[in-house]
């Protein structure tokens, strides 16, 4: 069973640089919003392992860009589990405009590390149950 | 003696927006950005603050939008301590283009808390040097 | 009749800084997202504007924060018209928490002006149904 | 001859995060500053570009996080000319802390396009001085 989400956008015109479209660098944060939306559909809260001085930092980042998106826009970020090792988390993104169109794809792979040290746990050990329902939704999609 | 500084700003593509000038929320990361200065520049240390667990929030915000700043420009910043009471500190502070036009003026006003709790502290009594220093130019200006 | 608007913010992650909250700035950010909705409920379409050649640039910002947003809360804006001249557009805000706190609130001063050229535009004779409505809720607030 | 520009980059505390670290996607706007050094460094001007209704998009941007930086500390950015074949160009950067540490490491992908548009253009044709300096660079290179 996929676990994919769809989340709408709504283009800030603070979003738009000079060239007059979205600035390249806001699909990661287009990427933050879906990804905090897919984790939080299966149930998980990303603010709560925080608060457990917990935190997932980015350590790998790809985007491709297909076509503009231009304030006044409709958006919608599609966000799916793409790897997944018990260490490692990658993420995969596809943002669409209103009709459909692909403009904007990449990924983004996580650890979790403790918060005063950035010293790396293993998300196996730590959360359990996520690490259970991430190895559910690799094993449905191979 | 006035403590006045002049910071140079480079105007980052990323900080236009689709009107083709400096979008007008980024003109309070450059008055961060002259404040810092204007502190580390009387010997203080906003970091420093920070990692003994206080913060210093911005209690209030006035900007005065006079002319637009485009992608190419090159500006400054001139920042200077308004008014202090003991509690609440009020930095001003002006942009200009490289002709010496003033382009932004504003305000921003501080107070210190716990990180922790947001709890009020004085600065007075938290920091005596830093609020030494602040009184002695608030009397040379008057 | 008054025409004040709500809109739902979800806090973004990349909108706290190390302080742990909200960052300052990024209430500019929402206080456009709130206007944006505000005129659009009023029937009108500020991106249409722009695709005429004609910007409507903030010329005065007023800020006061009484009480610190946090990844992870609800909180929504409030908007409304606050004064209107014919010329100059005045908007108010209240960001809310979750639970009704007033935690920021603020008002944004706007003029129209020619893209190209930045010369200021009368709203009343550019946009005589926007003037009219605008004169309608004033008239009827007070 | 090697073209690498180092350019030093202040940390603001508006680009940090609740990590306490600067926010991943903020590295673009980094590699941003790099880029504008670099090409102004060969003589060419962005701006000016700009200003002849051609833009620069990029299209595709990958990053390596390795280690973060924090606010106080200072960082400078590498950034050089990776590959260029007529069409498109493709910048390589490295951010290094004060100590010399590597901490992320990434390339942009960049083409130009009509402004207005977005047709694509060949920058061999259409800033041919640039076009022979970017050969230059990549044949001295190999």
């Amino acid at each position: 069973m996929s676990q994919k989400t769809q989340t709408p956008i709504e283009v800030r015109y603070q979003e738009t640089d000079q060239m007059g479209v979205v600035y390249h660098a806001n699909y990661l944060i287009w990427f933050e919003i879906g990804r905090t939306h897919f984790i939080k559909n299966l149930g998980f809260d990303y603010a709560d392992m925080e608060r457990n001085g917990i935190v997932s930092p980015v350590v790998d980042v790809h985007v491709s860009y297909i076509k503009p998106i231009r304030y006044g826009e409709k958006a919608y970020i599609e966000t799916w589990l793409q790897s997944y090792n018990g260490i490692r988390t990658t993420y995969g993104y596809t943002v669409f405009t209103e009709d459909g169109t692909a403009a904007v794809t990449g990924e983004t792979e996580h650890v979790i590390v403790k918060k005063d040290t950035f010293r790396p746990l293993s998300l196996r050990k730590a959360y359990p149950e996520w690490h259970k329902a991430y190895k559910e939704i690799i094993k449905d999609e191979s």
